[in-house]
């Protein structure tokens, strides 16, 4: 295989296949110009070919140690950093996004990779747990239990539209798949096929290198209603990974909880990020807070599922209230912008502006002079009554628009947060008096989200051992789970307990002598 | 209310109510006859208050200290050691389940309920994550950073019929949800009503003694289809546990996933546990493995989710698998056996004989002539080719019937392991040697199931942290969870990241100072 030019390929185990008719191009967001490359569309064939390899990659590759599946995740980083500079070239021509992101972006997914590589190297992450035999105890024997987690099976992965590295082909699905021992296909994104190539040819030269089985790694192009239904549905799919719209998490779910055999489906379908500003906070800080948050929420114009776009506080018609909305009018109206990632993302959120504007709830409070074209970052206004009414406003609209929302007092702040649906994060600006005062919006809202956080902005989740990025529904679906952070590898285990097994028939990780020398829980008892 | 006599009525909040006019009654199966008191099926308002007084609870109930809940839980443990000799006395009556049987089981909850009780105390559980903030990091400060596992909301539990106190009203998954802090609405099973009122009231006099909101706990009457359905897609319910048939569980899994906002079901829904006979352990132990084998199938009138359904070993006409069978025989015709839990639970296994016996790949090995009534303990036998071309041989049939399966050698019998769907367990009868000719076995199985076992049969599932009383789809309806051990606690909750809190917000779990001394990950580390 010709691993660094673009041949529009699925790459199925080691080898490229093009096996259908229908292709589509790569797009310039900023011009409109196709590639010349034709990205050709996985017939079924090619689907099940993938997902049966990895079906058999899978029983090799999930008793690979830990120490060797470290080794992978660090040399697929690597390769990454090797082609840092052509990733990031390729990538700002099909996506638009600048170049100080993007190279931002690739060390995220490198230091994701060398994250994820730390935790399983250190091992202590599959929650192994022994129970020794108490041989004589009555009235019955008790047998000696030991239990830890495995991995689930083959998981598929769909790539996102916003991160087309951190998100995508290696990005934190992938990786928390590869780090806990499944194998992956995964689905690219069609915004950003040249990038997909690239580095999934960058993981399988890492999964060459590390000797690993055909179809540890495969992907394959296509849309979501044919191409990635088919993934969800193959019998050698075990598990889902998917972070995008609403629409298609929800499809993916429905799919999956109809198989024969359901399967778990991790979505992450984004939210409005409610932010709250308190009353003392905001008589101190209007026009600093005003103005981040016109910056967070036109960050990379807008294009984060952690985007906060529903900004909440009390209107009492203070000056500083009058100078809050004049100073988010203000940031609002300077605020630039660039093209959306795709013709489709952008013509939903004009469509999204359309129907904002025409909202009786609703009134323009300003958008911006700035942008030169669209997408125009704008923000609305809205009563907290408007959301009572008409609870879809709580929906996100994908990309640099946000809607204002004012409640005449206390009461009716906590009572909008009470109504609020599921979403990734909340946030609250707020003094330590405010703190004291408003405890009860923290009970209220840590319902609510994955992610509550004071006197910060959503945007930039913190790829960590601590990262929640999940939360109840329609945020994600299973709030149990989180797609950021060391946690997200848990997705894809499941405990299996081995009853009076030899020691020389365990795991490393349960065996008396602790060879990895991994935390465990000896009786109950935490030890190492 | 009053405590100690039984009056058939919904246990709602800290009040009884029988709005309805349908009513059943309590069925001794030795007899068939009924006793005197009307149990009234709930309705769908007694349904909709006990869900929403749940929700109202769990705001409180949720934030009380894990010692707190800690000693509610010890104090159900002493109503029910209280109660004991009423408890199994009135149960024994309308489950004919023996005595001693039964003494047991209320041992096992009350145990249960201590074990759930010291882990809660302890507090390491909720898998606290404090990520420290680097200020000064550039291009971007780190955040700090803290997550903690919180509970749910109110959860929907199913009781069993076959285990009336360890997988009921205090069973299981009512404890683990309660120890999570999430409240409870429990659905009675039908087949134990007056064993659920007693429970049931015992849970709320500890309740009350231990000041808890009401609402807490609930327990409703009623069938599946109305009463159950109506609980699962009621907005207030958070999630779902339920131990019951695969038909049970899988309409429940389809109610909850068709919701406005899908919610999490775990469901355990059986298996017919295979149990494999290497060559050399058949060889050596024969009649001894086969006496075993039968008392495990029959024991409890085979009434066990983890009932040893399936019997696998190599025929190859020696002499030792000639007496093999024969012992199999001679133990099966000599089983004694006693009614089953409820009628329908007979005529399905009495049917479910019916068809066996008429099954063109099945025939009858033998059947007990030592039961003086139905059910009669049954043994088939099958050659593995009848299971390649019926899989669904491989289901459970609940009750104390069995099938033995021989394949001409090694290569079939991995086949037929390779084969098999998701069960609870699987078991292995081998010597050292066995062991090592048979690795791959091991290889296959773990992925087949929960817990596989050496040397040992199912039945009898240890209630510790290292227990797994789960297993791939139909087996349960999400692998990835126990419903029996410690680890069950985590079905029933979510993580929750805290992003820059100042200590006095957060939980006594993340707070710098750790005062509750628990394990933590801090920056990575885990600590204490």
């Amino acid at each position: 295989m010709d691993i660094h030019t673009i041949n529009g390929k699925q790459l199925i185990g080691y080898e490229e296949s093009a096996e259908g008719n229908e292709y589509f191009h790569s797009v310039d967001p900023s011009s409109g110009t196709e590639s010349p490359s034709r990205f050709y569309k996985a017939t079924s064939d090619e689907v099940n070919r993938a997902a049966e390899l990895a079906e058999r990659a899978f029983s090799i590759y999930r008793k690979i140690s830990g120490q060797d599946r470290s080794a992978f995740l660090l040399r697929i980083a690597d390769e990454l950093t090797q082609d840092a500079a052509e990733l990031v070239r390729i990538c700002g021509s099909e996506t638009a996004l600048p170049q100080g992101r993007l190279e931002g972006e690739v060390v995220r997914t490198v230091n994701q990779l060398k994250l994820f590589a730390s935790v399983i190297k250190e091992g202590s992450w599959v929650d192994a747990r022994i129970d020794t035999a108490i041989p004589d105890r009555a009235p019955l024997p008790k047998p000696d239990l030991r239990s830890m987690l495995i991995p689930l099976g083959p998981v598929a992965v769909f790539g996102a539209s916003n991160f087309p590295f951190a998100f995508s082909v290696a990005g934190g699905d992938t990786v928390s798949a590869l780090a806990s021992g499944c194998s992956v296909v995964f689905k690219a994104h069609p915004a950003h096929p040249m990038t997909s190539e690239l580095v999934g040819k960058a993981i399988l030269r890492a999964a060459k290198a590390s000797n690993l089985p055909e179809g540890v790694f495969s992907m394959v192009h296509g849309d979501g209603p044919t191409t990635g239904a088919a993934l969800v549905v193959h019998p050698s799919i075990k598990a889902v990974g998917f972070t995008g719209s609403f629409k298609g998490g929800r499809s993916i779910m429905d799919a999956a909880s109809k198989r024969p055999h359901p399967i778990p489906v991790f979505a992450e379908m984004g939210s409005s990020n409610p932010v709250f500003v308190l009353p003392r906070a905001l008589k101190l800080h209007h026009e600093k807070i005003a103005a981040a948050y016109v910056q967070s929420l036109t960050l990379g114009a807008g294009q984060f599922c952690t985007n906060p776009g529903l900004l909440v506080y009390e209107e009492d018609s203070s000056q500083e209230t009058n100078v809050f909305r004049s100073a988010l009018k203000d940031s609002i109206s300077q605020a630039s912008t660039h093209p959306l990632l795709t013709e489709a993302i952008g013509s939903a959120f004009s469509k999204g502006i359309e129907e904002r504007s025409a909202h009786q709830g609703l009134a323009v409070l300003a958008s911006s002079t700035a942008a030169e074209k669209h997408p125009v970052p704008t923000l609305f206004s809205a009563d907290y009554t408007a959301f009572l009414e008409n609870p879809t406003l709580e929906e996100e609209l994908f990309g640099p628009s946000g809607i204002v929302v004012n409640t005449p007092s206390k009461n009716e702040l906590l009572q909008f947060a009470r109504n609020l649906s599921g979403h990734l994060t909340a946030t609250v600006h707020a003094t330590d008096e405010d703190l004291e005062e408003y405890k009860e919006l923290f009970d209220i809202l840590e319902q609510k989200v994955g992610r509550v956080l004071i006197n910060g902005f959503p945007t930039g989740v913190e790829v960590s051992h601590a990262m929640v990025h999940g939360g109840p529904y329609p945020a994600t679906s299973d709030s149990r789970s989180t797609s950021v952070g060391t946690a997200a590898i848990y997705r894809f285990t499941r405990p299996v307990c081995y009853q009076s097994f030899p020691g020389s028939l365990l795991p490393d990780e349960l065996k008396d002598e602790n060879p990895l020398g991994i935390w465990r829980l000896l009786n109950g008892v935490r030890t190492n």
